[in-house]
């Protein structure tokens, strides 16, 4: 339990006009509570009200994780059939009849939503995703100090991985060596997401899943990885060349470091998000490949690996102190090959500061 | 795309009075159509009908994940004001006014839902579960060889960390050398689930999350591991003992042992689910530890960790040929201690086969 910010959420709950919010093992729940459920097949919720501890709905099995908690625990057992009655008392326990119950449609599934909604048929259950965001869109000291700290084992684990790149070796190889050295550098097991390893053609596709292509003399090489460090993550991208490149080649990851450091430089408090990706992105348009770069320049981190704030380039969500974000401008040329260059930054109160320093000049490997 | 697969969808559909099937990146997803997509801000959703290719719903980034495949494809750029008219352009092409089309509560989320239901008002969207596990539930060679695959990795992933257990390691340190060992092995860096590593008092927690407690003389040792291969999954627990241990513990070991067996020589066509978990339950109970094992006996894997059949008391589910799952019982003793057996079997023509071969009896560690 984090009671500051349980005392904040209830704050942001009042002036939102909400009565409560419903939550499921969420980054959000984690965030508020520290507490960590597996998402399966049984569902998990919690209630938060502003004037009562918590009310958690959740199976006899993971009654030891809540133990000497101030929550209110509303436990089931194995058989589904007994389920939808334990969620009935939780709710009724709340006095929440023709409320405004707030739930985030990213994480909340079907299966918790038609629990509540049947426990509490008479409630609104309306988007509620700001009241929490709002709170963790501020990054405090400790939380920089661990996405700094995700930032360097991600980094230290990749300069650990380059010396072992060799032509021949695939990108499913290749990632698993990377995940291997996030380990060994002390990255949880639980990593952001599984890393990125592209070459060639492959490249050309953003999120491509590493394959058995084996890495061959001209490609370009996207490595996308990040590790989690004390809960939070890190999300870096940087681009190599397997050999000799084509001109046009060296020539768009030029112009992707260019607008990376565009994006970078632009960024500081008092801007909207949109003047960041309209930084970064104008140095493509101006070369020529606005329509290469298909994706938006970057997205918040934290706890998850795309949060607020997104910076869109239709995003007027002003910049603050403590919002953490990726810098991730790329051509993608369909079919051929892709660079993506990627740092994560935080809005200080002046500026911004870049937690990764990995050199982003093309490095030749293999 | 699996054509095979999505013409046992269509008569599925057809046979359950469903018009559609709408799934997010879910596992059945893959299943259909092995593809795989990030579940993040940015809703996808497929949309399947009995007899038209799939229609896709996506951003603009994916498109090249999608390219010359059999599918209708609707993409939307980053501004999220202009998904809702996509999905409707999207539903609108398929005449399902006033029609069913069925999703998976499970995996759906309110995010990618109220876009649905925005987009065909007129549509109710029952639970439809059944209509894709009823299809996964039944593994073919293939999918059989890869969960044996999972297994041989998981089995010597593990067996290649026993040597490293050192009293005085943390449980982290020691899940972080594991997961390293399985992607030694060969699991692919999208593992199941992070390993449960979890020692003394923490042990008795089912769903412990590995902590910085270190290794210690009379601690149980509960290590619940496993990897991934072609898709794949692997799920086994072994118990091991940190030198010496009470008799009591010794018991409670040899206990769940028995009731691993029981449940495994249980399993066979043609009886209901709960008849294994009963069978492994009566071992426990009789010895009086009845109160003390507090979850099924199991659940199915395939492409997920936890998938149908699941292998609980009330469950009157008969095993067919092809269904595999865990086999897992345990007892667990408040602020003491814990003890977890866990195999993966696949029912046979006759009987069933056991997949892991691990020793089961207690080793010594450390």
């Amino acid at each position: 339990m984090n009671l500051a910010r349980l005392a904040q959420l209830s704050a942001s709950l009042r002036t939102s006009g909400l009565d409560a919010l419903a939550l499921n093992p969420s980054p959000s729940l984690v965030y508020l509570t520290g507490l960590h459920f597996h998402m399966m097949e049984r569902p998990m919720v919690a209630v938060f009200t502003p004037d009562a501890p918590p009310t958690l709905i959740l199976p006899e099995l993971e009654l030891p994780k809540v133990e000497g908690l101030p929550v209110h625990v509303f436990p089931y057992g194995e058989d589904p059939a007994g389920w939808q009655a334990v969620f009935r008392a939780a709710l009724g326990s709340l006095n929440l009849d023709g409320k405004r119950i707030g739930v985030e449609p990213r994480a909340l599934r079907l299966l918790e939503f038609r629990y509540l909604q049947a426990a509490a048929p008479s409630c609104a259950f309306p988007d509620a995703s700001e009241v929490v965001s709002r709170l963790r869109v501020h990054k405090d000291a400790d939380e920089v100090a661990a996405i700094r700290r995700a930032v360097h084992i991600a980094q230290s684990a990749l300069e650990a991985t380059i010396p072992l790149i060799k032509i021949g070796m695939t990108e499913k190889e290749l990632a698993a060596e990377l995940v291997m050295q996030l380990l060994r550098h002390g990255s949880q097991p639980e990593m952001p997401f599984a890393p990125i390893v592209s070459t060639g053609p492959n490249s050309a596709n953003p999120h491509a899943t590493p394959s058995d292509r084996p890495l061959q003399p001209g490609d370009l090489l996207v490595v996308d990885w990040g590790a989690t460090c004390d809960g939070y993550i890190s999300d870096l991208t940087r681009t190599f060349a397997v050999g000799d490149l084509e001109p046009e080649e060296e020539k768009i990851h030029r112009l992707v470091q260019e607008a990376n450091t565009a994006g970078r430089l632009a960024a500081r408090p008092g801007i909207p998000c949109a003047a960041v990706d309209q930084a970064a992105r104008t140095v493509i348009e101006q070369a020529g490949y606005g329509a290469f770069f298909i994706h938006r320049t970057g997205h918040g981190i934290g706890i998850e690996g795309h949060e607020e704030p997104y910076i869109r380039n239709d995003n007027m969500q002003l910049l603050e102190p403590g919002m953490a974000f990726t810098i991730e401008p790329g051509i993608y040329l369909p079919g051929r090959n892709g660079v993506r260059i990627e740092d994560n930054i935080v809005i200080t109160e002046t500026g911004a500061e870049c937690l990764s320093d990995l050199p982003r000049e093309l490095r030749v490997v293999g």
